[in-house]
């Protein structure tokens, strides 16, 4: 057994994406105690950037200590209650998902099932509101399997006017496409740091409202989870009267977070999100140059998550295979029904730039031309960079 | 918002422990992707060496995405349904949590409690086990919050006498003492990486006998957690077959732990038992010169973990405060019941050489001379360096 030394990788997948030096070099300075006053004023800088980027200055929010999909079992098992009703948008994996756990958390699950790539319809997720008392709305902002926005403003408020809480995944949106807890109204919403913060993959951010802090607070029976139970949570978070003990908060990933926090910030969250739709908009450029077709409806698509259909007659994992092996680049499968059907080529983070952009057309031009698909390479850069001028 | 840059810190409280630079470098190797071929055998390597470690060759082994803690939520949730009773012996903090989590399972629990700083007692334990069929009996090997060893030879086999499946917690003991599955014939057994394994917190390696796996593949209802549950999680880390996608695997944290392992091979593991024990008994030796005692009988002490009991009179925390401001030292406090009347010190991993034991005699010497005690700190070093040489 030895030392690992990874491979060069440029990641652009669905996540994670490319990590920064900076962030790199966080990750590896020297683990102190997670009771340690230095560390205790770092969780308060990491809470304070969290209610910053979420824009959730009522919201308590902390990163919880595991994948993104700890965001989402953390907000349904800590919401439902055996009985409750859950009214979950389904419209890709994600969604599916947050059905699955609503369940395990004991709750009557409703789903509004929607086409992959179709962004949720509120006028159907009303009418499934509107027919029993909910205790919560779930649904996915940007769903990472098919790369479709939905309209979270609009889904929070209809939880808000029936009485239900929202609880929006925003693993893939934080960081690269607006995202506004207090515009939207919304109770509970959670990302992850491998996506747009470019931070390894190890962590949720989570940000509660008041609401959904009294629904916890209020709750029958204990939450069916002692990691990710918030009302023992909050008090190893809380700033204030000292901290209890729960877990052992991972150090040196949150160094990673708190770093990736300090380089958006340093850029200016506004500007990342200009930066991913420019990117985004040249890669589609280049892609639809080279003949192939996104999935998604111009509209809906998200710029951090690009999903591309592999056209009639072509290797989708060849394709893969191919780019990975002459570019070291990665590219994205498609999940479930999508399977063999599209790549997913993600702009996300670190990974949105025009270096980025050029070398992942120039390398799925070559592929392509190695499956027999005649392209103009030359055309598809050139189209590609006349959106980066 | 600026940079983080943690300060010096010797770290021997109950963990975290001081991480070696080989693995802080390790951390800081470029991120590749979670489907990645070369990060599958990473994967692969790593579930070997937890085998290898956990001396498991046949349980299926793999890293939880999440601290220690995960550990004992995954065997308590995959485990118990509704219903089923639980025996848990109970000798300190996380035998309690333990009980709390088996009660979030549904099954009825047993607590079986013993004053904190015993070991587990196998004859009540036996009798709790007579009084009814039971499914699981939870156990802590290495009770870390009070530095006593449990003889878990014995309990494993007093579950299988009783039909029962047995969880181990190793959260402390993994690396520092012995642990050996096959030899116990332990079910569920568990640790995290931020004890002797010198990794940082946010990981928790697990390994499951093919009981343990028959008794999850057999359940009637869903696990109560999506992320932990192993019928998931097994086609995520399963070699055979291809992968299928689960959660974002926590790709760098990874690298660190796998570091670890190298470094711990390198060092073999028994030689690194030896070691522990040998810093163990310099340190108590030095304890005692400076008319200290430790909580623990001495056939019970875990080397890697030594409670000291505060003597009359002595503020406990301006202790932990002088040796923290004046030589970068982190004890730890005592928990629960032991609050205010015990320091716990570390022996793990890279924290246990003879400079860390020269380093926290010198340092808690001062601390007590600082309070008025009368310490002959040349006498203290002097009984420790006997037990170095």
């Amino acid at each position: 057994m030895q030392s690992f030394q990874p491979p060069r990788r440029i990641l652009m997948g669905p996540g994670p994406s490319d990590v920064s030096p900076r962030v790199l070099a966080a990750l590896a300075r020297p683990t102190i105690g997670h009771l340690d006053p230095q560390f205790q004023a770092l969780m308060e800088e990491i809470k304070a950037a969290l209610q910053r980027l979420f824009n959730a200055p009522d919201h308590a929010c902390v990163p919880l200590p595991a994948p993104g999909t700890a965001g989402m079992e953390a907000a349904m098992m800590n919401l439902l209650e055996p009985g409750d009703r859950c009214v979950v948008a389904v419209n890709g994996a994600f969604g599916g998902r947050m059905a699955d756990m609503a369940g395990r958390a004991g709750a009557t699950v409703v789903t509004v099932d929607h086409e992959w790539g179709q962004p949720v319809d509120p006028a159907r997720v009303e009418a499934a509101l509107a027919e029993a008392p909910t205790k919560v709305l779930a649904f996915v902002h940007a769903e990472t399997s098919t790369g479709a926005r939905s309209d979270a403003a609009s889904l929070c408020a209809l939880a808000r006017k029936h009485g239900a809480l929202s609880v929006v995944d925003c693993v893939t949106s934080l960081g690269g496409i607006v995202v506004d807890a207090a515009a939207w109204d919304a109770d509970v919403i959670y990302s992850g740091t491998q996506k747009c913060l470019s931070a390894p993959p190890g962590l949720s951010p989570i940000a509660l409202s008041k609401q959904a802090q009294a629904a916890i607070a209020g709750r029958k029976e204990k939450v069916r989870n002692w990691l990710l139970d918030f009302n023992l949570l909050m008090s190893y978070w809380g700033g204030e009267g000292g901290r209890t003990y729960h877990h052992t908060a991972p150090i040196n990933a949150l160094y990673g977070l708190h770093e990736s926090l300090v380089v958006l910030f340093e850029e200016g969250v506004q500007a990342a999100i200009v930066r991913h739709a420019r990117m985004h908009e040249a890669l589609a450029a280049g892609v639809e140059a080279a003949g192939l077709k996104l999935l998604v409806d111009e509209k809906h698509r998200l710029p951090q998550l690009n999903t591309v259909l592999v056209p009639e007659g072509v290797d989708e994992a060849a394709v893969r295979t191919h780019v990975l092996e002459a570019w070291d680049l990665e590219l994205g499968a498609g999940l479930g029904p999508l399977k063999g059907k599209v790549w997913r080529i993600g702009l996300m983070g670190a990974s949105a730039t025009p270096w980025h952009v050029r070398l992942c057309l120039t390398a799925l031009c070559e592929a392509l031309a190695a499956q027999g698909v005649t392209v103009d390479a030359k055309a598809v850069i050139a189209a590609a960079d006349a959106k980066l001028r």
